[in-house]
């Protein structure tokens, strides 16, 4: 990859004979962003392009060329890669668009591209990309024509589209150090390019635009690799339904389920942000504050007005407002009325107004803040002004000597008003301190600093090994994989042999063999239907509960066939699951095979607000118990598994060991395309499937 | 009110002797900021301040003052006060504080002052404030040197801090037009400045930060009626927990609960913004667009990528994707390959660069989506660049023509990238165009458009008036006013007074009374815990389900007064209430007295699931059917009621029949200060409150 950002010699093709005004001459755009390298038009028409020598072919350039950029028109592409191979190129970037991102033959056209660089062993950005851009070098293979940055900060860029390298101005940083568009990603995709960034020393921080992505595990792993060392920052889109939409028509990658992304992003310790505004704040407090250690903002404020504001955002981005260091009320309360009241964010106005003592209080303010251990990072509110009648209000020397006296552990975000532009550079010089446009984008920033905290010292999960009757399994599964689906007892058995609960229960083949089935169970008991016909038990009036004894469950059993005949006397009963009615939290628990991440777990809220509340928490496998606890406190009904009004916890333990079980049975058998157990019940002891249903492709 | 904005004659109490740095000397700021008006500094000390003659004191005068800010001690402002009416003064500023943001003595203080001006006719603005500012005639009393902006757009800020005022350039677009900071608000307050601000041709947008307010009602009132004429912006902060408490200790203001504010807001046809961010784009959006009359966005986009953001932000802030015009696909096609997908979003770079006739189809295309009737605004994302190379890129004068062609009607949101601030103000002299930072945040000013609308011609809810036995109420209503509560039957008999249906019961005294309770209801019956003892019934075992006949129910009763004994042998059981069990939906419904807002209605989702899922709708009464049923649709759990998996929907008139009698009741005894229903069950045919609560203060 390193090669595409620094080649030494770059041929052209399909590079204009015309340049100037409106001819997308990526000659000229090299040439006017002060590329210092060999650059080679090819174009059999021209002799010369933009004081360049021009050759008819890749093959008549008298040098080696590490990188050839192709921009002809679809149906010239893959003869100009076949001429690049033949002359030796090993690096390709294709501009040109209309293949998997368009019809059938694109499509077609990009799998043969694909394959001749397999065979090859030539690598290809693109197609559908505007290439590459590194500032370090002055390089851009876009046609495009931008001003290269005086000041370009050392975060990269790696996305499936041109416009965030192009809109570096808008959505970035100050800029781009370098950027990669991977385009289509036919060969070189978002795992190479963070691979390869993940080793850059000149990238500190990796912004990633992903509309989808096709190597979903790989990706896993090379970015949670990467964010060991950088925070990695995602902005996902195709977010809405909408945008999935449109994204398929955009690039043609594979568009998952949204929140199985979030869950993967979870796992990878990289951090998501949802907007353009989200990116360039997030570049920005990452780059310049760092890590934030815990949640406690301490707040220095100007105006009481801007304390309640960091208030309300913090509960908005999960942090807290910290404890007032100690003895710095009281410190602060010296010389000035008691009715000046002194709490956390601190009023320095009253303060300092009074006392005539601002710069004093407010450097004592914020080195208490930093040097606090109840504090984990501080907000800043403070005016900065042109005016000559205000240069004592002028905190940058007090903020440097404080920064300078306690050392760069905490990050300072400020939000610095009136004559802003004039002062964020200045303040921005000190160590650890970024500006931010508001003062809800200051404390956004730190919640990401925080968040970076997090995802750099997340424990990553092991699977946990459980024993089972590997013999016991095996008829079981064949009938899976034949029939494509397990219902009823033959799930529960299933479920069994891997050590998760069940409601007790057994099959009856007619209403003779009802006692039987019931001889071992104890009543109450449900009787319900069984069978593929019935997969929606309930619209066939196929669940009885509350049966309490021999004789209500023979009329149950008559009463459901009577109800079965009377909607569709084609279909047959069959066999008949009777079951031990259990009392408790309805939860639903689940396994899905995400086509780019493969396995993923799922617990929510079960009952009839589950399709409604969508209460649901999903993790990629595999899980740890603190990953199946975390899970279970995610959710929102959690408080009513923990006991609202004084009620006891049901057993979160055994709920959060069903988790890892069922994660361990995704690992054992991983041709299971979905499995749901719904309900699961969850006790004050214990809990039990009540319903499961697993399916094959 | 307008005299405090445009005053010929100022006198300036508590100005002090000093000038220039670090003085605050309001004289000054009040010279520099270039107010032509007559300015009298008072200082017993000085015979000149700033090159103006000073006076001892305001009496000594020459002339009619039209306004005096007072900024000395808090101590010393009352003794001033005086002094300014007994000089005949009209109009009085007080920027000092320490009043009821403070403690008793100022809030004591506060209150002497609010008398003077009551018995005087003085109207007084603060204390607390910055006073105000009008950059129509380059006034402000803020003791803050601010440059004056050469240009300003006609929007004004009514605010309880001078924050916002003095942050201009960061909170605002460009700068406000006028700016009043109400401070305490002790007498003017934020109803009296709507009102002034409503009227005034010089303000065509008004935004607001509010912490709280004292007169919710007048302020519902003020609200609605300016919003009526032009766009009401509200910041509100203290929404969470943490702000509130800092907000008290602001300014002093009474916080309610924040979602009666979405409640009053809603009402009022105010638009509500949770961030500085979003103030300053919805003051742009309102300002430059106006209404947007429907939901529906037509896309023009030079970037795929741009498109799936903008389908994202659709989903984020309410908006959708319109439908293509019909035949512009067609034209657009002509003359550039088949494998080009055409859509909304309009992904107009393959279009026009294959076909090299970018300005053609972009012009072609707005102009389609803005005569289109089913597209109600445009997001346009562009790139518009300095670079020589690319002239033709800019389409200021094609958006300027069609603009033209095709009227103003409808707006235009455009995400203008590479070198922005080079074209903004080029594109926003384009009417009903505005320039937005990111994708994101151009979507979601379309959606102010948007809400805009709604607000404006939203209907204003009439109060349906319902017959009732006045004279059955009498003795019901005198015992609840009696015990402050009224509880099981007898608050189930003053709902039945206003027609709200209840389930079925009686009051049995004794175990001797059951059958007699009894007789009139139809089994299955539910025996319930009666009386204040046992508020929580289900603590108690209080409530038994499922009796299904005399015998069970006298069972029932016998093992209620055994569990209660056991638990406290000192409480007596007393009556109990036999009703008949009804099986629905659960839902909520409540009153509620809002200390600012009187009384508001509540609905939402009842059961175990209501505490923690916090699924309920508020709104200020009086409510009618159309609003009754907007608050039973917001629910989450509306598909519920609705019916899922084809379920009938349950009875959602009889609802919305109930809610509205509520709120007749709440307008007939408006003394009740809590009424809870819960549970109210919802049926196929019909609803029923099953136990309610109703409480006096």
């Amino acid at each position: 990859m390193k090669k595409f950002l620094e080649p030494e010699s770059v041929a052209l093709i399909g590079v204009p004979r015309q340049s100037g005004p409106g001819s997308y001459n990526n000659a000229e755009t090299m040439l006017r962003y002060g590329f210092q390298g060999r650059i080679y038009p090819i174009n059999p028409n021209a002799a010369e392009i933009c004081g360049l020598k021009a050759y008819p072919a890749v093959g008549d350039v008298p040098d080696t060329v590490d990188l050839a950029v192709i921009s002809v028109g679809r149906d010239r592409v893959i003869p100009m890669v076949e001429k690049c191979i033949q002359a030796g190129i090993r690096r390709i970037v294709i501009i040109t668009q209309g293949f998997a991102d368009a019809d059938a033959a694109g499509r077609d056209m990009q799998a043969r591209i694909l394959t001749m660089a397999r065979e090859s062993g030539v690598r290809i950005l693109g197609p559908n990309t505007m290439g590459v851009v590194n500032n370090f070098k002055r390089f851009t293979t876009a046609f495009i024509d931008l001003e290269p940055p005086r000041d370009f900060p050392p975060v990269s860029l790696i996305a499936q589209t041109g416009v965030i390298q192009v809109a570096a101005q808008n959505m970035a940083y100050r800029n781009w150090g370098k950027a990669i568009d991977i385009g289509n990603g036919a060969d070189l995709d978002v795992v190479d390019a963070l691979e390869y960034l993940a080793a850059d020393p000149e990238t500190k921080v990796i912004a990633v635009y992903l509309e989808g992505v096709s190597r979903g595990r790989a990706f896993l792993e090379a970015a949670s690799r990467a964010a060991l060392s950088k925070p990695v920052l995602v902005f996902k889109s195709g977010r809405s339904r909408a945008g999935a939409r449109a994204a398929l028509s955009h690039t043609g990658s594979l568009v998952g389920e949204d929140h199985v992304f979030d869950a993967a992003f979870q796992r990878a310790g990289v951090l998501r942000v949802k907007s353009g505004m989200e990116l360039k704040d997030a570049i920005r407090a990452l780059l310049l504050m760092g890590e934030m250690k815990g949640p406690r903002l301490g707040v220095l404020t100007i105006t009481g007005a801007g304390g309640i504001m960091v208030a309300d955002a913090c509960e908005d981005f999960g942090l807290t407002l910290a404890r007032l260091p100690e003895g710095l009320a009281e410190t602060l309360q010296k010389g000035i009325p008691d009715w000046i009241h002194i709490g956390n964010p601190i009023d320095i106005w009253p303060v300092g107004m009074i006392g005539g003592n601002y710069p004093g209080v407010f450097g004592l303010s914020l080195e208490a803040l930093l040097r606090s251990p109840e504090v984990d990072g501080v907000v800043v509110i403070l005016p900065v002004t042109n005016s000559p009648l205000h240069a004592n209000l002028n905190m940058e020397n007090v903020v440097a000597r404080v920064r300078q006296q306690v050392g760069n552990s905490k990050p300072v975000a400020l939000w610095p008003y009136i004559d802003t532009d004039a002062f964020i550079d200045r303040y921005e010089a000190i160590p650890g301190v970024a500006c931010f446009d508001t003062i809800e984008q200051a404390v956004q920033g730190l919640s990401f600093c925080h968040h970076y905290h997090l995802a750099k010292t997340r424990s990553i999960p092991v699977q946990k090994q459980f024993p089972y009757d590997h013999e016991a399994l095996k008829p079981i599964l064949r009938k899976g994989r034949q029939d494509r689906i397990l219902l009823g007892e033959d799930a529960m058995s299933l479920l069994r042999i891997f050590g998760i609960p069940t409601a007790g229960g057994a099959m009856a083949a007619s209403g003779q063999d009802l006692p039987a089935a019931a001889a071992s169970l104890r009543y109450p008991l449900v009787l319900k239907l069984s069978g593929r016909a019935f997969l929606h038990k309930s619209e066939w009036g196929g669940v009885v509960t509350g049966i309490r004894n021999g004789e209500e469950l023979r009329s149950a059993y008559e009463a459901m066939i009577r109800k079965v005949r009377e909607r569709d006397p084609g279909v047959a009963v069959g066999a008949v699951q009777v079951q031990e009615q259990i009392q408790g939290r309805e939860l639903l628990m689940g396994l899905k095979r995400d086509p780019q991440f493969g396995p993923v777990i799922a617990c929510g809220m079960g009952g009839i607000h589950a399709e409604i509340l969508k209460d649901v928490h999903q993790s990629i496998i595999p899980i740890d118990q603190a990953e199946a606890l975390h899970m279970l406190t995610s959710l929102k009904m959690f408080p009513l598994l923990k006991g609202v009004r004084g009620e006891a916890s049901v057993d979160l333990t055994s709920l959060a060991d069903c988790l890892e079980r069922l994660s361990f049975l995704a690992l054992e058998i991983p041709d299971i395309t979905e499995l749901d157990l719904n309900p699961v019940m969850a006790m004050l002891k214990g809990c039990a499937v009540v319903d499961a249903r697993i399916l094959w492709e």
